[in-house]
């Protein structure tokens, strides 16, 4: 079965998250809109499939399609698939907490984009400058010391050791620490330096996961796009003190 | 079974998605923190367990322990129960639809709170005053009318009819909307008033399930906390335009 992801071509995004698990897995899929309008893509395909009727429309990209089914809201897609593509524990405890982790993923990818946009998304950046100062100093001396240390403390405690966040396998939620942490050092390169000390067993695991041979090809490949200034991790040094 | 409830006793907050969905179903359920200190309750048995040692601490309050199991994240939880607690389809791409649903209720549930807290939460609300006036501005401009719109569209959609989200019964993601409309209702009279008339398969919704019984007899209990200012729902004139 192919599977078909729809997200904004430009960007990393959300729809990362689910770009790591198909290439982690080998994965059967299309990046539908970064394909060619000639070949049925760009953002018209995206924005098209958004606007179906349909009994289940999604609010937002990402969302995936297969067979006749049409899933949304990124962790929801990652609980999907994350069985089908090995990428999810066999026990349903250990599906429950795997999915726990990457809701609350979910929230801290939600923080780092307020970093830059604390008051309207709709606005740009420069116009809520001020704003975005004062909340980026915030998170930078509350809350990202608060997530790294909890996803480090959760390495820890895992009692299979600590090479994977769950059990003794890669799962969907050591791909997305390694998004975190290569996106937070794109776009906080002075705060990480200071922060990683203080959380070796993560960044063990961001290396860990760069290494491995599918997702190191997709890095190195004209699939994954580039960090920039249009994604939830933007690297403004006026905002990273 | 009886399942244990952990979350701050005070407010409504996240929990309350969680209590509504034990009190809809008649679930025997304990919710820790306001039970008397004197019977092992108050805010030091949520903390207490918070920093309990073991494999898979969660972040932050709500948080379900049933047997050896603890669930955290809102959604998570709702997801874990549903079956048990009669509020889910029977079928797996149903369970998947009302979950995506809850996550996108977590979402508005996040964009509310930074109505009154868009430049850190550990601040007070009186720090961050101006921020939020320009922030509740936006929100009530923008978020407030595309949620509301989405999941009025959603109730239009359903081939089983409007009076669910999801089906022909009641599933948790009802119960969240009836949260949703109530705690928009205290916190946004004004916005509310104006935006109902576009949405009113989601007043009936609420409407609905206020006069289910089990509901009706929680919302005039002692066990429902009102709604105060400390909460994510928060009454605040200067930001209600």
């Amino acid at each position: 079965m192919t599977y078909r992801l729809y997200y904004w071509p430009g960007i990393q995004g959300r729809g990362e998250f689910v770009r790591l698990a198909f290439e982690a897995a080998g994965a059967d899929y299309v990046d539908v809109a970064r394909l060619p309008v000639s070949r049925g893509g760009g953002v018209a395909a995206l924005t098209k499939r958004m606007q179906a009727d349909g009994p289940r429309p999604p609010l937002a990209p990402p969302f995936v399609a297969a067979g006749d089914e049409v899933v949304a809201q990124t962790a929801n897609i990652l609980a999907w698939l994350g069985p089908a593509l090995r990428l999810a524990p066999a026990d349903a405890a250990g599906r429950r907490w795997t999915h726990q982790l990457q809701l609350t993923v979910a929230d801290f990818v939600d923080e780092i984009h307020n970093t830059h946009h604390p008051i309207a998304s709709h606005l740009y950046y420069e116009d809520q400058k001020r704003e975005a100062r004062r909340h980026a100093a915030a998170f930078l001396e509350q809350r990202l010391p608060k997530y790294l240390g909890y996803f480090e403390d959760v390495l820890a405690r895992n009692p299979a050791g600590a090479s994977h966040l769950v059990g003794r396998r890669l799962s969907y939620a050591d791909l997305s620490m390694f998004q975190l942490v290569a996106g937070l050092r794109y776009a906080f390169p002075r705060a990480m330096a200071r922060a990683e000390p203080a959380c070796a067993r993560l960044v063990a695991l961001h290396d860990a996961v760069a290494r491995l041979p599918r997702v190191a090809r997709y890095l190195a490949s004209t699939r994954r796009v580039a960090f920039n200034q249009q994604c939830v991790f933007r690297h403004y040094p006026e905002l990273d003190r």
